[in-house]
């Protein structure tokens, strides 16, 4: 399996998996740029993030042109996507969504910040959660903080209703997010896969 | 597949939608204007929306008088659809539900409007949501319109215990509104389609 | 099928359902009087809802005494059951659960009211509605009260977070609990079986 | 079957069960002291819950130590077990999670305590929870309090925004703990075990 193949592979996991965990619905997506030339990207036709398969993968210019469109149609958000590795040559992934619990942060203007172990990653508040560096975890870093970012923000409208939060502190945040590995990341990934009914893929 | 065939599958399928989407319980219905004759509607026999068949589906006067009940029982309702249609030439299909996180605005008189995206076909407020004038995707949008009121009032409802909420302006509203069509819509059909456990209907 | 054999059936769907529906987890039970003999009752030896089988119903007299144990371990409430059919001829059927909706009213002392035309028949307030009257249908009513109860009570608790309630009126809830009857009760029950995978059983 | 290959089918199941029930996502894990030597505990190699199988379960000194590791990656959290088992002899099985209903009172230091009758295993107050002294039901009894523990949290959150809540008296919960045995965990068992797939294991 090439570098290609199993990015693939990947994009599509990772677009059952956001859909099975509920951070996406019928709309949103998931890019990632092109292993062998980091000119392109890859995201799917327009189609809702359960239905896809690895054939509505596309790839791109960083302009959002396509490069081999056969007839597919593409997704208007693309053009941020390519806006977004052209100007951060360290992102290798981005997840544009609609999660349901971050919401309400977003409409009354609340800080989302980490109040558990899991979602440090999200970064010390959420503004600055939009960058990774390593390749071959890419996409799983990027789901695995997309859902942990729905999960605290619940947790977070919750506790908002109790009283005083004791969020983790910026050591904490800056601690956990420089350990987190493939050890944490590929166990969630294994998990979500047998929920979103996908086999783990390996770079062969 | 004629024009009728096409809509009673329609209406089957948008039956089944709601209630796997949590729109409508043992209750609630679904109907269409007939595409031939617009002095009749389609609504099924009194049955739980999920539990629907083609041939559940009876053909009822805008009286509400069945065409050819074969011993089918109707729901009460039919009268208020009837009505609807009578009043309203331009309408063509109407979704009548107890959608759950409708009802607390209800019963408290709390204004809905819309703060997302997706949401924004609600309409400006909710009292006005209730016309659509293209054929074909009728029964679509009726059903992308129900699900999104549904997931609003969820998201209005938690925003509303965090503090004050930034609408969608009405110049959003309207432009959005304006944009939707075939591509939105059918991307969100299949989705809930595939959720249901139907196939997609085209007109043949 | 006789009578008792249809019986045993439905309280063997009783138990399914509300185990489906979430109104009970591991405990809670449903009995019903004995159709032949109403110094008698149905009721599983002690095993959660959702694993019941007809030859887990066990017979008691009012008391609370197995007539025909063989080796079967009651639960402890059968007293409870028991005492209700002694003190209540009218009753056919009881319901013994923890919703989980409603238990938040009862810790708190909240006022448990009906605003959903569909929960009308839990009564003008929860103390009342414990009585049913019509063979036949008895268990389905009790199921049919029980689950429409909890959904009353999700939504109240959402509606009381958000302002001032409007109940429905005591004529409002008179004339709805008078009217409801197989036509809807039927409706749920066949959508309930079909969740539940359970056959809607009809007396022979 | 020996005791020991009862017990590592006991922690399977308990872990398929918390994941089922909502108590472990892709984290937190299930420990057993081994059977036959209360120097020694068992624990899955670092999985996801729900994934875990009979041939993930390893053996570990109580200092975290790899009896015989086979290449499987150990829970760096193994000390905290072993801790455990370690300074208190009584105790016979672990189970360290992140129940999501719990988090908001951790993170604003809010007094979880029993509202329900099932929950009052948690105990007078939750710190106290964590001492289990009879063998067999010993991981039955862990999972039976995880899950309630969980259950109470979420109740007690809403019953908080409704008023001042009436708690278990402290002599209610002394007699419900007194009182809980393999009538009630059992019945339960069974139940989580027929919604986790698994078969209910006998010691043979």
């Amino acid at each position: 399996m090439t570098k290609l193949e199993f990015l693939l592979e990947e994009v599509v996991t990772a677009n059952r998996i956001l859909a099975r965990e509920g951070v996406v619905d019928s709309f949103g997506h998931v890019s990632a740029r092109h292993p062998d030339n980091p000119q392109r990207f890859l995201l799917s036709r327009a189609r809702a993030p359960d239905c896809i398969e690895v054939g509505d993968i596309m790839e791109f210019t960083l302009e959002g042109e396509a490069v081999n469109a056969q007839g597919r149609a593409p997704y208007l958000e693309r053009f941020i996507h390519g806006g977004i590795y052209e100007a951060r040559p360290d992102v290798h992934s981005v997840v544009h969504n609609h999660s349901p619990s971050v919401i309400p942060f977003g409409v009354t203007g609340g800080k989302l910040k980490p109040l558990l172990h899991m979602c440090a990653n999200i970064g010390h508040e959420v503004p600055i959660w939009d960058s990774y560096d390593k390749f071959g975890d890419t996409v799983r870093q990027a789901v695995f903080i997309s859902i942990y970012l729905e999960v605290n923000a619940k947790l977070q409208m919750q506790a908002m209703a109790m009283g005083d939060i004791k969020f983790l502190t910026p050591g904490e945040v800056d601690k956990i997010m420089a350990r987190t590995g493939p050890y944490s990341i590929n166990r969630a990934w294994e998990n979500w896969c047998r929920r979103a009914g996908r086999l783990v893929t390996e770079v062969g």
